[in-house]
C-alpha cells in the first residue's frame, strides 16, 4: 500500500482551516497549500472585500452557514489566490486550531465489515448484524464539547468495568482508536423538516478525517441499553482541513446499499458514496487501510436519516461515518478487529489517519492528517 | 394530590428566563414574578451598574459562565428588585424564549421504577435492570440543537418500525412523553479534569422542568446496540424558567444509591437529592405524581459521572435525569408505563409538566412548568 501509494501524483486540493500564532492570538482562516497556509482575509483583502464578512474570521462557521452559492465563489478564486499568494506561511511555524463550532455531533455505524466484525467480537451468542442494520444507517449522539483538533494528545480515562469479579474503577486498559470520516454540515434546516439526499450538497460543505478515540472496557459495561457514553466522549480528534465536497467529484461511486429495497427517504438516484483511502499509523507503522467506498450507507443517506424525524439541523453539525472497515483483515478501521482485542494502546503511542481520494485528472488528492498521542492516566 | 396541593401556599422563588415582544426583537433577560416578569437589565439599571454586562444580554449564558460568587450577588439583590420593581410586564404580553444555549445535552435514566418498568416492557424475557444500572448512573448523548422552549408544538414524527411483517416508514404511532428534571451547567471544565461530587454547586447554576418527547416504536426499532437515536431527536422542551440551586436548599435529600457501594467517585457525603414532586397533565387532566425524591442517583452524582472520564463541560450543557416514576401506577413519567402501551399520545394533545418543591418557610415553591401541542404528522 505505501509502494502504491508512492507511485501516484499527490495533488493539493486546498482544504480549509484555521490557524494561530502560538501566543494564543484569535485565529485566522486559512488553506493549505503543500506545507504551508494562504492566509484567506488577507487573499480577500487584495481583491475581494466582498468576501471579507466571510473570510475575516477565527472559524469557518460565517462561510458554512453562507451556503453554496458562497462557497462557489470562494472556490473560484483559489486558483488564483494560490498561484499569486501575498504570503505563504510554513504550518510548522503557527499552531492549526479546531476550524469551526461543532454543533452537533452524531457518530454512525455504516460499515457492515465493521458492524459484523464488531457484532461477532463483542456479542459472539448473537447475530452479528442487527435486524434494523440494513434498513437504516444506525447511529447515535456523541459529544460535541470534546471534538479537538489533529495534534491534541489523548489523556488514557478511567471508569467503571465490570467483569465477573464485580466493578472496578480503573484507566482503560483497552483504548482504541476508529477510523471515520465526518461530514460538516453548513446551511441549517428549520425543526419539523427533512432533508431529502438529493439536498445533501445544499447543506453539506465539506469533509474532515476523525478519530473517534474509544476505551472498549469502558464501553462494554456501560453500553446496554442506552448505547455508547463514556467509553467514547472523552475526546474525538478532526483534521485541521476541511476538504469542500466539490473537490471530491471525482471520487464518487455508489454504495452498496444502493441495490437494496429501502424506504424512499433513503433511495439515491446518483452516486453519493466516497472513494476515498485511508491509512492508520501508529509510530509510524502502517496499520492497515480502510476504504471508504465499502460503507454501506452514503453521507447523503446518512443526512437524510438523521432528519427524517424533522430533527433540525445548525451550522457546524457535524456526523461521522462510524469506523471504516473493507472485507480483509488489513482494511480494519479498530484495533479491536485488528488484533482481535488482544492488543491495544500505549501510553506514549501516536496514531495518525490519513487520507487520499482520486483527483478528476487521475492523479490522488491529499485530504490531511489527524493525528493524537497518548497520555498516561491521571493518578486517581 | 390537587387537593393537597390547593390546601399549600406556593411560595415565588423568582426563576430566570428571557423574554421578548412578539416582533422577534433581541430577548431580554428576567425574572418570573408571579404572573409577571421582571426585567433584570432595567432593574440592574437602576441601582447596579456592575451586573449589566451579565443580566443586559440576549440570554443567560453570560452570567450562567460568570460562576457562584457572581450568581450570589445578583440572588442577593433580587428581593429588594422584587420588592419594588420598576415595572412588572404580564408574562401573558411576552413570548418566553429559550434561556440559554444548549451546548451538549445528556439524558440520564436515573430512576429505579422508571429503568425496572421499561425493562419488563421491552425486554421481557430478561432481567428488567441490567447489571452496571445499579453501579452509575447509565445515560447517551442527545441531540442539543432540538431542544426547545415551553409552548413549541411537537409535530408527530416519521420513521422506520419494524415489525415480522417487515419494516415500515410512517408517521409514529406511539409519541409518549417523560417527566424529567434538567441540570443547567454555567461553570465549565478542562478537557481531562473531572468534577467530584463535591463541585457541583460550583459548576451548576439550576434546575428547569423537561419532557423528553419520545417515539415509542420508531425508538424500539432502532435502539440496539447504539441506543435511542431518532426515537427522542426530534424534539426536547424545557421550561422558560431556571430555578437557581440556591432557591432549593430545603429540598434537599439524600438519595438511594447512598446506602449501596459505589466506586470512590460516586460517594456522597451529604445529601443532594431533591425533593421535587412533579405532576403530569394531558389537555388538563392529572394523568400522575412523579416524586423526583425517589430518583437513585442524585445530580451530583450524574455530574460526576458524565466528567469522570476526562470529558470537560461547557456554559449551557443540559443534564437530564431521565424519566422520574416513582413506585406506585400514578407516580410514573410517561405514557408506557401509565397505559402499558395501550394508549399514547393524541394529534391535538397539550401535554404539561409542572412541579413543586418545599420551601424553608414551608411553603412550596412553584417551578413553572413545560408545555406543549402535539401536532399531526406532515403528510409524506
Amino acid at each position: 500500500m505505501d509502494l502504491v501509494r508512492a507511485a501516484v501524483t499527490l495533488t493539493e486540493c486546498y482544504p480549509f482551516g484555521a490557524y494561530s500564532h502560538d501566543g494564543g492570538d484569535r485565529p485566522r482562516l486559512c488553506l493549505r497549500v503543500g506545507d504551508a497556509l494562504l492566509d484567506l482575509a488577507e487573499a480577500a483583502t487584495r481583491d475581494w472585500f466582498a468576501l471579507l464578512d466571510l473570510l475575516d474570521q477565527p472559524t469557518l462557521d460565517r462561510l458554512l452557514e453562507a451556503g453554496p452559492a458562497a462557497w462557489r465563489v470562494v472556490a473560484e478564486q483559489v486558483p488564483a489566490w494560490v498561484a499569486d499568494p501575498v504570503e505563504l506561511i510554513p504550518i510548522d511555524e503557527v499552531a492549526l486550531e479546531l476550524p469551526f463550532t461543532v454543533a452537533d455531533y452524531v457518530d454512525f455505524y455504516a460499515s457492515e465489515h465493521h458492524a459484523t466484525n464488531v457484532g461477532r467480537i463483542l456479542r459472539p451468542d448473537q447475530e452479528p448484524l442487527k435486524p434494523n442494520w440494513r434498513h437504516q444507517p444506525i447511529g447515535y449522539h456523541g459529544r460535541a464539547g470534546t471534538v479537538v483538533v489533529s495534534g491534541t494528545p489523548v489523556r488514557r480515562p478511567h471508569g467503571n468495568v465490570g467483569s465477573e469479579d464485580g466493578v472496578a474503577f480503573r484507566p482503560t486498559e483497552k483504548l482504541d482508536v476508529e477510523v471515520e470520516v465526518g461530514f460538516v454540515v453548513g446551511v441549517p434546516s428549520t425543526l419539523g423538516d427533512s432533508v431529502p439526499v438529493e439536498a445533501f450538497a445544499d447543506h453539506v460543505f465539506g469533509v474532515v478525517l476523525l478519530n473517534d478515540w474509544s476505551a472498549r472496557d469502558i464501553q462494554a459495561w456501560e453500553t446496554v441499553p442506552l448505547g455508547p457514553f463514556l467509553g467514547k466522549s472523552f475526546q474525538t480528534s478532526i483534521s485541521p482541513w476541511v476538504v469542500p465536497l466539490s473537490a471530491l467529484e471525482a471520487a464518487r461511486t455508489p454504495v452498496p446499499s444502493a441495490g437494496t429495497r429501502l424506504s424512499p427517504y433513503l433511495v439515491e438516484n446518483e452516486p453519493r458514496g466516497l472513494d476515498i483511502d485511508l491509512e492508520l499509523r501508529i509510530n509510524g507503522e502502517l496499520v492497515s487501510s480502510p476504504p471508504f467506498r465499502t460503507m454501506h450507507w452514503s453521507p447523503a443517506q446518512m443526512l437524510a436519516h438523521l432528519t427524517v424525524n424533522g430533527a433540525s439541523l445548525r451550522t457546524g453539525d457535524l456526523y461521522a461515518s462510524g469506523t471504516v472497515s473493507g472485507p480483509t483483515d488489513d482494511q480494519v478501521g479498530s484495533l479491536l478487529e485488528r488484533w482481535r482485542g488482544e492488543r491495544f494502546l500505549n501510553d506514549g503511542d501516536e496514531v495518525v489517519i490519513s487520507a487520499t481520494a482520486p483527483a478528476a485528472d487521475g492523479s490522488r488528492l491529499d485530504l490531511g492528517e489527524v493525528r493524537g498521542r497518548v497520555l498516561p492516566a491521571i493518578r486517581s
